[in-house]
């Protein structure tokens, strides 16, 4: 399939990969878990591709995280069998598909209130019980109970359901917050410590604080997605630089109808509209000091302002976009490549997975 | 499939589509144009699916609008035989398609610059000449000649290829601009009525300007997409109330983590980052006066902030969202009812292609 075919003669606009970049960042990633000796799983959110979660699997990953019952499914079916959906389960279709999956793989989910806690109680049964972790609002301001002590309460109702393990602890920390999240977690170990309750998994986790997971201590594992491709948001995190970005979505220029605007045939159905706190939707590799300024749902209008050289009409273009992971959900395929000659098309499998 | 099946029993999120609101704005938007004697050309972005094009054809339409070759495909495999592409061809992959396209349907595509003309006129030859638009940029900042003069001056270069065929005038406009565009198209078809060259179709667009229209007489037909669904944009633009919207994003409540604070398993692979100008992220029908403040990827998090009453964990509610076109691209499916009962379940067919 692949066979001669470069990503220059793929119809605009597309999402490719570049192979050793990529396996460049799982490597670098997986080695400084093993470093400091903690744990490393994954979130194939950012992919949603099989044949990726093997490739870090291979590398040293412990298992994966999901963050739907619909991803999961898929994953299970590709043979992964260490599997953390990092959601609340509400809901008797979801639960019903949750006690399926638990079936067939070693499965733990999060529950951060009684209700999660109850639903879950009632699905499942002593014969076969499910691990849950109670997840923790360090900072974030999401999910998560508000502080070590109802950590502790939650964990003691999850500990007295015949059908539920409590399994331990886990937190989506907002970035650059180790001392919060390692504060918390201590303080809640030391109490379910003292509550006699065996805290088997304490889980710390985003991309934006990967290399600083050794500033939280108390963790036994790290999941994260985005670092399998880097994005501009991970440049602005210090995490990476953009030579480490291993998805582009290439664009044409398809218009410059005055002299400081250039049309591109990439809008928010290609790129979303995830500003993620920048001012623009993306970085051009090629013309840097340009911004794209708005987009439509197929159109990009690019402020060219200030650049002594201009993209011409019919120039290809390659775009670094703000959130890797928003991205590859848009696409029902991503392209992959080494140095512009494709290696691989692979489905984007466990997207828009409804009903 | 349907008998019996709720949309209540969904598992969340789920894109759900009023049938009887949605047959009542296909029929409002139709007599509208029949009365004021103007084609009207339905953009099939808005929900990518043949069958519900089929519904706007029987109610009157002349034809559909696409925004990508790969679009067009999909509706002209499914019997479609008149569609407009409103963006500039560019690019041999996107060309050979467009081509084969050709050589099947009634085709119509737009130029705004000499070098998308020169690529048709390679492209096409006079057995069987392509019929072009000049694209006139009326206001909206995004693509199009900018002067009635740039316009004529493309139209003849299109009347000067054996291969093409000028056809006429389109422009996207931004929203209460009709005097502008009116004078625009106005002067253009003045000057093209000097040069001798026949202009076909004068298009005028948008759902934000549908019921506006007959502001632009010299326009002969509109096109727009949203108007089939409604959203919360549309509410603003004052073309219809919130009753008039046919799409609903059904998400379970999953965690009120504090007093002021509920998460939602709807993120913006559900509703999208796409805030339009709102500043939060869609309307909450059973709470209009709570804030969709923060978007993750599967997580809301709603602010309750001065409601009385609080949605529980475990409750479904119903999101009206900004922009609809983006939420159906972003699930594979739409589930459609009927005062809550499954009718139909529509592949979204014609969104992620790729390659």
């Amino acid at each position: 399939m692949s066979i001669g075919l470069s990503i220059h003669d793929l119809l605009t606009p597309v999402a490719v990969i570049d192979e050793k970049i990529m396996e460049t960042n799982i490597s670098v990633a997986q080695e400084y878990f093993d470093r400091i000796g903690r744990n490393f799983r994954p979130h194939i959110k950012t992919h949603k591709i099989p044949a990726l979660a093997t490739q870090q699997i291979a590398a040293g990953a412990k298992g994966i995280n999901c963050q739907k019952v619909s991803e999961a499914e898929v994953f299970a079916d590709a043979g992964f069998t260490d599997i953390l959906i990092t959601f609340n389960m509400l809901g008797s279709a979801r639960l019903e598909r949750l006690k399926a999956l638990h079936s067939r793989v070693n499965l733990q989910v999060v529950a951060d209130n009684d209700v999660v806690v109850d639903a879950l109680a009632a699905t499942f049964s002593e014969d076969l019980p499910l691990n849950v972790l109670v997840e923790c609002d360090t900072g974030s301001g999401r999910n998560g109970v508000q502080t070590p002590a109802a950590a502790l309460e939650l964990a003691r109702k999850i500990d007295a359901c015949p059908g539920l393990t409590f399994h331990g602890l886990l937190t989506y920390p907002k970035p650059s917050s180790e001392t919060d999240v390692e504060a918390f977690f201590a303080q809640t170990i030391d109490l379910l410590k003292q509550a006699d309750l065996e805290c088997a998994v304490v889980s710390h986790g985003g991309s934006p604080s990967l290399f600083d997971s050794d500033l939280v201590p108390s963790a036994t594992e790290h999941r994260a997605g985005t670092y399998i491709f880097n994005d501009r948001s991970m440049v602005r995190a210090g995490m990476c630089d953009f030579d480490d970005c291993a998805m582009h979505v290439i664009a044409t220029v398809v218009s410059r109808p005055t002299e400081n605007r250039a049309v591109l045939d990439a809008g928010s159905k290609a790129l979303t509209s995830d500003l993620l706190g920048f001012d623009d939707h993306g970085l051009i590799v090629e013309y840097p000091d340009a911004s794209i300024a708005t987009l439509s749902e197929e159109h990009a209008v690019v402020d060219l302002s200030g650049l002594d050289e201009k993209p011409e009409i019919g120039e290809r273009i390659r775009i670094i976009p703000n959130h890797t992971c928003v991205v590859s959900n848009l696409f029902d395929k991503l392209v992959f490549h080494r140095d512009g000659a494709v290696t691989r098309i692979e489905h984007v499998a466990a997207r828009g997975q409804v009903v």
